[in-house]
């Protein structure tokens, strides 16, 4: 039978750690060939890490990332590795580079660079024109990068359709909710219409906004899944892979019998290139299958936060973190994640009551950091919002008191989380949601200030399916239950709820799903039996809270379409889309 | 004699205001009808704004700017009109209509998209492939777009070797420092090589974080300037146009004889398209040619900020603004650029001294706002600054006053402008610099707390001479001149000075300029003759100071390359570029 054993590496590379990333992939490597693969596969630009941005624009940067592809040349004795570069020729490409036993055989470039959503990849890079056929331990592989497979008749067909019998497609995909499930399909789809066995080996970890989920996958010329890696943690999936299946296959198959069709039009050359003929998957036991079963919702996006929380944190070179706990919802499933991340010994909760903290909120706090072990500072703000007041009784003489008060102590707050993170080094992590966000109902400097915001691409009725699973996780529950059900307040008026300035949640977040994230209009959101008078007061918020929302710390990204790089709007702006 | 008179309408637009727009485009046809014009031109995307960002992807907006177009249709009457627009043609382009006499006569669709910069078009809009050349009054005119007319052998070069007697270019082209002599040469090189007259239409006004500057300029076939517009201002500048020259030089220019050379590679096809046949100059007595000198630096920068500033100001609907006045430098010269812009009855100054102010500094800033004729109001901060360090003394004990103590300070002072902000409704400016900016030397929360950074992309050696242009420009000088003699100074801590944390700014800025804005390595900087120690500290602030500028607020861009949407840099980021 003829076959290949294939190891995908999926690794958590940092962007610019040419010396970390190096070794891991020569750690990899060595793995990898102990366990007897043909051939090893790392993620898009696992040199550099991934997205480098504007350090593309450095000449250093690129030559470092050269030396260290060398490096990884002169660690791939007796084996094939495929891994993601840039190349630099005249200009820079998107590369993976092809290499056996001590040999840099050739490089392929990336044909599509995507330029939407989080992309700006036509920024940075000249587009490859050649997708060849590689022929590594005797089988014909066609080897892309990650844009390049998500094209039907793009490469990955122009190369199955030249002999390819396996297409390796190495990736750096982002994780948003629903994604994995879209991106099988499509890489099943082109597995079964290429009569080909596709295998997607995508990175894994935090990079500021985005998190990469892992998830590679091995698809069979069905598009039946033979093998799955983990989900947000690193692994190595091995897999042997039948490709003698692949011919047979192909001869009942009239759609590729009948390529011909396609390759007249074809736009892009595919020549064969020789890495090494002999077959040697023959000699080893074949190994089982190996699946790694993908969480749904809630827990993938829990863990989405938690591994984009701590790779940010770590990245970074922090080691602990502080955030204001207020008794609500939001802080308390903030703690929680950034204790399963970081552990309760690098996560303090400062609790800063005010004259219109309930006893309630101050108790939920206690009780929350009890049950996570976590560290608890206390902090009225009294003594200073009285301060405030005083020195500015004279220049708001005649004035009444408005949202000016309500914002003065949200500030007081964010000052004082700042004055701890100066002075012991913990980055303050935000606790705004993504429903506070879109509408404003935030303060800026305020509940706003701080280095990472974990939850910012939450929508609130999605915080508290987050509280709940985490809650059910098993051991004992760390968010008390009052906090789940008292109706939400910033508790800077008496008596204040969300519900005084927001329509409730739940029929806001569907709102600003259709509004943010789809660019729906009033009369198309009506049509999902929403009240007008709702969704215009929603649309006005979001529109008119654009200038707070560029001052926001980064976060997560869960959802199709978050705030930032993913969606780019003018702050002068006099469109109404409402 | 042949000729064609042409008007050039320099408007202001604003961002997604197409009633605004569109009004204005009507005024300029009526202005443009009554001064005898055959052809009236519009900048890029007039009827829209320019840049719309991702209101592009809402379907609405497209449908707004259509209707906008049919307005302009009908307003057309008699006359020819250039203008730009979003055509939807089951894609979006970048489009310029051609207008006559009530009706659409064509469509051109932008071939070029600016991908790199500040500019993200390719994100936006699919390119055209047609350039074709109208028959306008009886004259050949090539119509295209911005970045159209930046490539040799493009498709101005096209429409001229197709018989383009007169090439315009509507045009978005945002000002940085030289930019209006590199745009001049440019269009003089390209009017020569082919031998046509150039019309470069552009646009002028604030857009967060972009002003264009107008400088709307006619070239004749040699190259040399008929017209120009006027710099930061609105303008109809009407030309009349030598077309018979053209022909005359064409025959004596080997150059465009050869043209067909050219002709035998081209990428697009250049049809011909009749718009009006007959001539119509010939009736009018010819008009002189109108030049408007253009000012150097540092007249153009200070200009450029205060259009900047103005402009997002009032399209944000804002009336007033407030500044906290330390005595400095920066401070002084943003509060006469916003009195400048927005006039002294709504710029309010605010001095917040504490411990470690200078008797001189809070009188540096009551002088400033005496000379300015502007409002000044004083708030100490001694008594909030106490509150915190009270509050603070449990948390704080055992360790040693730091920066932390420095940066509550800045932070009350920010809090105590947004109060005022909040309350009154005056937009906070806020006064760091871009020495500042790229060094960290400011605080997150603090001074960095407001709405709009005026002179964020400003070295602080050019705030010096924008000082010094302010108080020669006659009358009674504004800025004291003991603040233009003291050494830089935060006073957060007694005896403090900048150059106790920075290296000296005549050493910074170059340093600065190179590494952010040329990407150049410590040993490229070090061959300008400067210690390396001094570049390597200067580029560990730039690398580790990401984080703050991300959550800075917008301003002004004047050089080649802001921070902001101009240099895109990771913040978790392990390359050491020093």
């Amino acid at each position: 039978m003829r076959r290949l054993r294939l190891g995908m590496a999926q690794i958590n590379t940092t962007v610019g750690d040419f010396k970390g990333n190096t070794e891991k992939i020569l750690e990899a490597i060595a793995e990898g060939r102990s366990r007897g693969v043909d051939i090893i596969t790392f993620p898009e630009l696992a040199i550099c890490g991934y997205p480098p941005e504007d350090l593309l624009f450095k000449p250093k940067f690129i030559d470092e990332n050269l030396r260290s592809l060398d490096k990884v040349i002169n660690g791939s004795s007796g084996i094939t590795v495929v891994v993601g570069f840039v190349d630099a020729k005249g200009d820079i490409y998107n590369a993976a580079a092809v290499i056996h036993d001590g040999e840099l055989v050739d490089v392929y470039h990336k044909i599509y660079l995507p330029n939407y959503g989080v992309f700006d990849e036509n920024r940075y890079f000249q587009a490859g024109s050649e997708c060849p056929v590689w022929v590594i331990a005797g089988v014909n592989v066609g080897i892309n990068i990650c844009e390049d497979i998500w094209y039907e008749a793009g490469p990955a067909t122009v190369q199955a359709y030249a002999g390819a019998e396996v297409i390796v497609n190495i990736s750096a995909s982002p994780y948003h909710l629903g994604k994995r499930s879209f991106r099988e399909r499509m890489l099943g789809a082109r597995a079964s219409d290429n009569v080909a066995i596709v295998a997607h080996n995508n990175l894994v970890g935090g990079q500021d906004e985005l998190v990469f989920d892992g998830n590679s996958i091995v698809l069979n010329e069905k598009g039946e899944l033979v093998a799955r890696g983990k989900q947000f943690e690193e692994d190595l999936i091995v897999a042997d892979l039948d490709v003698e299946a692949v011919f047979r296959t192909r001869l009942h198959d009239p759609r590729w019998r009948k390529r011909t069709l396609l390759f007249e039009e074809q736009r892009w050359q595919a020549p064969k290139v020789i890495v090494s003929e002999e077959p040697v998957g023959a000699q080893k036991p074949t190994l089982a299958p190996r699946h790694v079963e993908a969480k749904g919702m809630p827990g993938e996006i829990y863990d989405a936060l938690a591994l984009g929380t701590h790779d940010y944190i770590v990245k970074n070179g922090i080691k602990k973190v502080v955030i204001g706990l207020s008794g609500g919802i939001d802080s308390s499933i903030v703690a929680a994640i950034a204790v399963d991340a970081l552990g309760a010994e690098n996560v303090i909760g400062v609790s800063m009551p005010s004259r219109f903290s309930s006893p309630g909120s101050i108790s939920d706090a206690e009780l929350l950091t009890r049950n996570l072990g976590m560290r608890l500072l206390t902090i009225p703000i009294e003594k200073v919002f009285q301060a405030y007041l005083d020195v500015l009784k004279e220049p708001f003489k005649g004035v009444k008191p408005d949202v000016t008060e309500e914002n003065i102590q949200a500030r007081i707050r964010g000052n004082l989380l700042m004055a701890l993170s100066n002075k012991f080094g913990w980055l303050v992590l935000t606790t705004g949601n993504k429903s506070e966000m879109a509408t404003g109902y935030t303060t800026l400097y305020g509940d706003m200030a701080g280095g990472f915001a974990v939850i910012k691409d939450v929508p609130k009725t999605m915080v508290y399916q987050l509280a709940k699973y985490r809650n059910a996780l098993g051991g004992r529950e760390p968010i008390p239950s009052s906090v789940l059900e008292k109706p939400p307040s910033a508790e800077l008026r008496p008596d204040q709820k969300d519900t005084d300035s927001l329509p409730p949640y739940d029929l806001l977040d569907p709102v600003l799903k259709a509004y943010v994230e789809e660019d729906k209009s009033v009369e198309q959101i009506s049509a999902m039996g929403i009240p007008e008078e709702v969704i215009k007061k929603a649309a006005r918020l979001v529109d008119s809270s654009e200038y707070k929302r560029r001052q926001a710390p980064p976060g997560v990204k869960i959802t199709p379409r978050a705030f930032g790089r993913d969606r780019r709007l003018p702050i002068t702006n006099h469109f109404k889309g409402y």
